[in-house]
């Protein structure tokens, strides 16, 4: 087997969501993956630290899509605003994903270990997000309270959209929760 | 020894957060924290399941006062009114808590598996929030971001109010944490 393998990344995240929804993420082991992928296990621990990680692979290029978002910004928008643009650029890249995150959620839900790192991943995108929004010049509290509110709003639209039968795009049902949240804020 | 030992469990917390203070909580033992409070190993777990447990004591107490404020909120009240009166309940019990709370949270910042634990409980009591907020008949995706956000308020407004420093009472930062997040939704 070449050490090139088109797209190994792909069809090892693939054969992995397979193999964790068939027989469950804690039964499956590494060597099954790369199998069903038709690839080595060496090439599997080319592209991944553990069978973990196939699941959160993700995460670190949707925070670098945040952070850029915020930065890239108009520089008169409110903090609510480039929030808002923020998620907007971040729905785009979730386009064609949702029978893949729908596995993928579903796999996190049954499995109290993974739920955890999923909460530590949001963590981290809320210390970043807290970050950016601070290197633009928002003051404490406002910028925690912004990176936070941008979060709950986009968990919230996250967890519509992978809601069986839901079939709206991912932007209109994040907007919809940003306007609630500005609703609720509002006291109405 | 006899099997009731006045005040044993605050005796304990006191021990051990003086013990995790001192020496880091990865290297104190249950038994030098029985020792340090003139009690024994049994007494300990009589009273808590674990080392950890002791910093995550007050966690279900306070999970059931912010429940019973939302439900003891007057029926007219606007959700996030209901999450305000909620926050000012909660921030009574934290009064002369500042000096154990400063020590808990240094201990909880210095462990990555203790700030994970802190991440699950709140994403615990976020979950409790949301339930209650809908039982008072509280639509989605309304109930469950006036309960993100209002966590996001409490957590901020705890962080300035353990902060090395700070002097105010828990509620005024919490009011002003609630102010701040109405500003930033209304987009100003």
């Amino acid at each position: 087997m070449s050490r090139w393998e088109p797209n190994a990344r792909e069809r090892l995240a693939k054969a992995a969501l397979e193999l964790y929804s068939e027989r469950g993420y804690e039964r499956t082991t590494v060597a099954e993956i790369a199998k069903r992928a038709g690839l080595t296990e060496r090439t599997f621990f080319r592209h991944y630290a553990d069978k973990r990680e196939v699941l959160f692979d993700g995460s670190n290029h949707l925070q670098d899509l945040f952070v850029k978002a915020v930065n890239d910004a108009p520089e008169s928008a409110a903090p609510i605003d480039i929030v808002a643009a923020a998620l907007e650029a971040v729905s785009e890249v979730f386009v064609d994903r949702r029978a893949f995150a729908r596995k993928r959620q579903a796999v996190i839900t049954a499995n109290a270990e993974l739920q955890e790192r999923e909460l530590i991943k949001l963590a981290a995108l809320s210390a970043a997000l807290t970050d950016a929004l601070r290197r633009r010049g928002i003051a404490e509290p406002a910028a925690s309270l912004t990176a936070e509110a941008g979060l709950a709003v986009f968990r919230i639209g996250f967890e519509r959209w992978v809601a069986p039968g839901e079939e709206r795009p991912m932007w209109p049902l994040m907007r919809e929760a940003l306007a609630a949240l500005r609703t609720v804020a509002a006291g109405a």
